[in-house]
């Protein structure tokens, strides 16, 4: 169907021949009649050694074009290997805020390394837009672009637009400020071109300018753009005066990591920024193991409403049927039943947290359904990690719990099979959880059905009868002797 | 903080009073000094019948401009009140896709009534959208937009341009045709300013083109235009002929659609396409009930393994407390704890499609805290008859269960008993969940905190404490007598 889908990989093996081959001048040929875009990706594919060879094959700008789009371990990696003056000459070419956004990735010794071969200029504007707290408007916004004054002629105006237009983004639409860089005015590309040359700019401009602050939240200029349906807003300082623009091709970005925030927190994962496999698995188990922990001491609410209502039930006043302390009906019942609501829930929490994470990241690409087994070993890793944790804090959890319900007499074996139960219980449907929250959506995928459908539902069920199976199956070894002997 | 905030309310204050005093250039001034999306939003505040007269009161296109703006609501009482004469003027000058947007949720009297006061020619372009799959590149295209020659001149180019710069889509790159109609490259509107007025236009175009077809899924369109950060996107038909393009604009809307998309599927809510406040009570229904009854139907699995278990545990070999059938313990332990996991499940899975779907309806703004009693009435009546719905399954799927069980036989008042508490427990909590779901994401907004990260773990907490409270309080009732007995 689409034009790119086949060539990647073929793109590919012809980059890595014309290297291998040292054909200088092919090589440049063909990543001329490509899209950076498309060439990065195909680089990607190759031994970083190789990549580094080919970019030293190609000239400095278009080096740059496609540098932006390389993920960020190779971009490091470029970074490490080019001299200071390679460093200096390929930076010299990229825009401000893609800088910005690379040098955020990076560990500080590269970004001391960039900023070390930026000349003054260019390492003030970085640094400008690296102290804007990160979501505003500042921290996503360009410097480089065209400014118009009020009192310039049209003729004037076009003349510095194309003094200005290899430094500056391509946009169809100016910004006009007076001469103490208050914005008056916005003017079309268009309008420009087709005034009289003698025309005054202030003539020209539309008044009515929509703008935000370097301190407003990226989801406000979300809505910005959503509501007036622009292609750049204009960012002023708190001093009003305009600081830079922010243009709508930056904001599909900006868009999507909202909407996976969102996603992540309604699952109960704390936000991360980075890409699945982008994210470390300790990170992954503290982002997910905060909500997880609460989750679970909350789950003592059910737990105690249970025992409460199976203490009622139990209390009949005829003595003949009360069930006995200690006898196995007061243990499933009493010590059992109560735990149902924490192992059910605690999978399914897990279960979810997972399968959401999956189900993102297939959707923008960021795993495929040929990761697979990458995705597993993640989540195993992530999941034993995240286990631990979980059991150490219900083993507390359920102590004090019985210290308080039994008045500080826990010393039953009753109930510390009923602990060693569920810690056990809890630490296996973890594990397994987790791993089918993760295998679900991508065997959804390759049977070409919805990963966001076929995950959700489905992971509900089977979590939940499996926790409950293994649940009662441990039980059913640690309370062998009671069931046998009644 | 931000320019518009205030405004609204005051615009809308002095269009009223400008409309009470019939003072048309006032108005005219008015509505020309501000965006047409702001005038839009500022006139919704007013009667429909003011909407009516302000519109009567303005040139068409500036009606036209506003016009795209309104609610679907709006927008269907305007085309109601306007002459056949006046309908057609009006859908002169709003562009084709948008004509489109509209149209798709219009009933058929009003799309008929459009439709017959266009000209044939727009007639034709509106029916060729029209045709397109929902969610495809077609669908979603603009066909008013200016196509180039290889074979022309800059200059001749330029001329076209400014021929047609009213009735195309403002862009700033340009897609360049051979005779045939087949895509051969894309030119800047700068590149084309800039170069001499007799270079043909072959040698300035840029020969590497995106391009995807009318039948390629949208979101397959969304990631080129990520991947590339491309403004427009040229769409080919199978012939391989250039019939439309996509603008960034128009993309930001299909990703906040996929991303609710997404979200909705991940909660269990089938997809609707419009906002919270748009969607009727009994669409809101369907789409939520499918899933809640798959769920609680597959919640049969946990049921069947806890009852299995409670055999396994309850059948020790002495005998001495084997749990008698009907007595209390059987009731408790033999009926009421395998349906603990449908109660739950069921009160948590519709809770979170409620909290799910008000999450993100004021995330984008659907919704507002001020909202806050509409959200209720509009939860509750969903509630109620989703909760009949779900009754009703559950009510077949636990006589099918006992009939199973009991081998047929039935006629046990303790299993009458136990099918009646769970069938009010559920109705109730239901309602019950639905309401805390829609309450809990408003709150956490207006004591400024984040609903998404608010709204999960709190939900999950309260409502399965809440509907296991209130399942066994109704048993309670229902098994007193036996409680009592023993």
């Amino acid at each position: 169907m689409d034009h790119n889908i086949i060539n990647i990989e073929e793109l590919s093996n012809k980059i890595e021949t014309l290297i291998d081959d040292n054909k200088v001048s092919h090589l440049r040929e063909l990543v001329e009649d490509h899209y950076p875009a498309d060439i990065a990706e195909a680089m990607s594919k190759l031994e970083e050694k190789k990549i580094i060879v080919a970019l030293r094959l190609l000239s400095t700008d278009v080096v740059a074009e496609i540098f932006t789009y390389f993920d960020y371990d190779i971009q490091e990696e470029i970074i490490n290997t080019y001299s200071s003056q390679q460093v200096k000459e390929l930076f010299e070419e990229i825009f401000t805020d893609d800088i910005v956004d690379i040098l955020e990735e990076m560990p500080s010794n590269i970004v001391k390394k960039v900023l070390r071969n930026s000349s003054p200029e260019s390492r003030l504007q970085i640094n400008s837009i690296l102290k804007y707290e990160e979501q505003s408007a500042g921290s996503i916004m360009s410097v480089e672009y065209t400014k118009l004054r009020t009192t310039w002629t049209a003729k004037q105006a076009i003349e510095v637009i194309k003094e200005q237009r290899e430094e500056t983004e391509e946009i169809s639409s100016f910004y006009v400020v007076d001469g103490l860089n208050n914005l008056k005015g916005i003017i079309e590309l268009k309008t420009l071109f087709f005034a009289k040359p003698e025309t005054s700019i202030s003539n020209l401009m539309d008044e009515r300018i929509v703008y935000v602050y370097t301190s407003t939240d990226q989801e406000h200029v979300i809505e910005q753009f959503k509501k007036y349906d622009i292609i750049t807003l204009p960012i002023l300082n708190s001093q009003n005066k305009l600081v830079g623009i922010i243009t709508v091709d930056d904001v599909i970005d900006v868009i999507e990591e909202e909407a996976t925030e969102d996603i992540h927190k309604m699952a109960g994962i704390s936000p991360t920024e980075d890409a699945y496999f982008k994210t470390s698995v300790w990170k992954m188990v503290r982002s997910r193991s905060v909500w997880l922990l609460f989750l679970m001491i909350s789950a003592t609410l059910s737990q105690i409403v249970i025992s409460v209502f199976m203490k009622i039930y139990n209390s009949n006043s005829t003595g003949e049927q009360q069930v006995e302390q200690w006898s196995i009906s007061y243990i499933v019942t009493m010590l059992l039943t109560p735990l149902l609501t924490v192992i059910s829930g605690t999978a399914g929490n897990a279960g979810s947290q997972s399968s959401t994470m999956i189900v993102r990241a297939l959707s923008l690409r960021e795993v495929e359904t040929k990761d697979f087994a990458r995705v597993m070993w993640k989540e195993l890793r992530v999941a034993s990690l995240t286990g631990l944790i979980l059991v150490s804090a219900n083993f507390i959890r359920m102590v004090s719990i019985y210290a308080v319900e039994y008045k500080g007499d826990i010393n039953h074996p009753e109930l510390w099979y009923s602990i060693a139960t569920l810690s056990i219980a809890m630490y296996l449907t973890l594990i397994i959880s987790k791993l089918i929250g993760g295998l679900l959506p991508i065997l959804a995928k390759k049977i070409k059905l919805d990963p966001a459908v076929m995950a959700a539902p489905l992971l509900t069920t089977i979590v939940d009868a499996l926790s409950t199976a293994i649940f009662f199956s441990i039980g059913l070894i640690f309370f062998w002797q009671q069931i046998q002997g009644g």
